[in-house]
């Protein structure tokens, strides 16, 4: 624990089949004035609106509706949330669905008192906040951004076809609760479930590669590396494997929660690359990951040899009798892939409609927003500027 | 994660080297009074007092001084400190030490507006907490308890010869703000440092050791396990190998701030008896677990097989080859005494004074804590009452 940092998370969770029955308590701490966020029409499929919205009535709660909300959840929609907090005064924005729903309800939170433009000020130029927000509470139907514990928000702004991430401060903006029952999670359609098993991978990795050394956040990350896949193997044949399933949610949520990668420098490279992507192609972010993933990790093992040679002895179980550590390393890489593929997760960028034109905007536009966000293009082992996102994004062309 | 739960952990922490220049921005929140509480007279000899009062006084504060907490604080400490935060109206306790200092200033805090007494009420019978309590901050000085980032308070009634620990609500009893500068570790005696140590990896395996679920938490206390056991080995060696105390400074707070035993249902039994061993003989908390430890595991492992099983191999990376599960399991406890060994902590309870006839009021105290307090005599994989500890007990005698 080399680095210094400081870190406060006061999100209050409430996990399991009965979560809830928390709301009702959460609810009395805030006024009468409530935005419900939420995304397509499962939840009211399932009877999970109408339980909400029963206990929100049963606590005198007068509701405003934003429904609809992406997967990548648009600009144009945080922009109508905030007119809707203006108008009627929101004491609370309730998110309820996955990641983009709660990613969309801090945007919506941290703009709708801003002066100025939102997308300026908070995220193309990362502007510390500096406007008072309202209080966010999550309601998870979706396991994998672990936006439910964290302050980060990805949006995306259609028009300048830009996909922006901003961690907005932890105490500031994280949800004041998050109930999280696994069960909701069951009817998640497979490609949806296995895209967030791929985000919350990627989430470890991005803070596991940086670094030679010794540093207690790797053990940890190790550990939930390890039981994420284990419970994948199982979700992916057993989708109502309550187990299964509230390890992986859990997995998720202590992913990104921001505890497990203190005192790490990080690399979050393929995330800024995704991101690009998806802005191009509106492609699942986890599906994204997936395929950018094993192509950025070939490009840079060489420069994180001996932490590429743990992941793979430690998450992989690679058994190196009498092989080099190039060879470790890269067996290591080779058993995510076969992971990727178990998970039924595509492995080429053509699969979710990149083009060859498409590639140079990804890699001009990525290298661009990542030094904007951190000042340079040193991701956690390497130097990767346009060029070598080019590298990366032909090697997994088809 | 099959068993509900509710968390919230919002103690902020400041850690590193220059964790210590935090303090003035963190005394901004509370009013000028301020209780300051610590130990014996190495804060004095090392600058770290006079660093902290000037700090105080820089910030305009008023302080009264509660100095002398013992390493097993009594219960006549807390009374002395309830009494000076109402004579002086004190608006923070500022813990300056290791886990007793910081349990102690917990007790003071639940006790300063106590009706009737304290440790009648909060301890001896673990009522709710129902009274205001005084916001507590910490500047730790040692590494293991884990009492920085926690709201437990374990104290010594010195008149009824009973140490019992309490658990108060995490929300409201856990440190605001917690300075960790790992540096401040180095002139820790040695003898405290392995205690230390040995505190926080039985915190770890309290959590563990219990259930036969997949649980992401036990893949989390393994990985803290590791870090632990690695970089022990290394300070016991080289005392200022800052990377190696930051690490175990780091797996003491992990260990014990809750988020690593979610939806565990743990056992606790060792730390049980260690507070009745600790009652009768005032020996080093940690010394007098890694005593128990061992005699209480080969008693139980029969009953959680897989686990202890699973610890061999994944924490202490017995090689498994044609062993069945029974000597995997016995060669994990081996390989933990092994560790014990290395850490220069004592084995046998004679050696920090235990007589022969202390021993069957060690284990009655202990049933009847244990009862108190978990309502039953069931640890982890089995029932353990009087007879069952007086036998623990016996087998570490010598």
């Amino acid at each position: 624990m080399i680095y210094d940092f400081s870190f406060q998370n006061p999100t209050r969770i409430h996990f399991g089949k009965t979560a809830l029955t928390h709301l009702a308590d959460e609810l009395k701490e805030y006024g009468t004035q409530v935005l419900l966020v939420y995304g397509k029409s499962s939840i009211k499929k399932n009877g999970l609106y109408d339980q909400i919205t029963a206990t929100l009535a049963a606590a005198g709660k007068t509701v405003c509706e934003l429904p609809g909300i992406n997967s990548n959840p648009r600009y144009s929609q945080v922009l109508q949330g905030c007119e809707l907090v203006r108008r009627h005064h929101v004491d609370l924005i309730l998110a309820v669905g996955g990641g983009s729903v709660i990613d969309c309800a801090k945007g919506i939170s941290a703009g709708a008192y801003v002066e100025g433009d939102l997308w300026e000020r908070y995220y193309q130029n990362q502007e510390p906040l500096s406007n008072p927000v309202v209080p966010v509470g999550a309601i998870l139907t979706m396991a994998g951004t672990g936006s439910e514990m964290n302050s980060g928000s990805v949006i995306t702004n259609e028009d300048l076809q830009l996909k922006i991430g901003r961690v907005f401060p932890l105490a500031e903006m994280s949800p004041k609760f998050a109930i999280l029952n696994p069960e909701l999670t069951y009817t998640v359609p497979r490609y949806q479930m296995v895209s967030g098993i791929f985000d919350t991978l990627s989430h470890l990795m991005e803070q596991y590669f940086s670094g030679d050394d010794d540093n207690t956040s790797d053990y940890l990350l190790e550990g939930v590396m390890k039981s994420l896949v284990h419970s994948a193997l199982i979700a992916v044949e057993k989708p109502d494997d309550y187990e299964a399933r509230s390890n992986l949610m859990w997995c998720a949520t202590m992913g990104l929660n921001k505890i497990l990668g203190l005192s790490k420098t990080q690399d979050w490279m393929v995330h800024q690359i995704e991101h690009q992507l998806g802005a191009y192609t509106d492609c699942a972010h986890g599906a994204g990951l997936a395929i950018i993933t094993p192509s950025y990790f070939r490009y840079i093992y060489r420069d994180g040899l001996s932490k590429f040679v743990r992941f793979a002895r430690m998450v992989w179980n690679v058994d190196d009798q009498g092989q080099g550590d190039e060879q470790i390393a890269l067996e290591g890489i080779s058993r995510l892939e076969q992971f990727i593929r178990e998970l039924g997760l595509p492995q080429s960028l053509c699969e979710v409609g990149a083009t060859v034109e498409m590639l140079p905007l990804i890699a001009k536009s990525t290298d661009q927003n990542y030094k904007a966000r951190f000042g340079t293009s040193f991701g956690g082992y390497k130097l990767v500027e346009e060029k070598e996102i080019m590298a990366i994004l032909n090697a997994c062309l088809w």
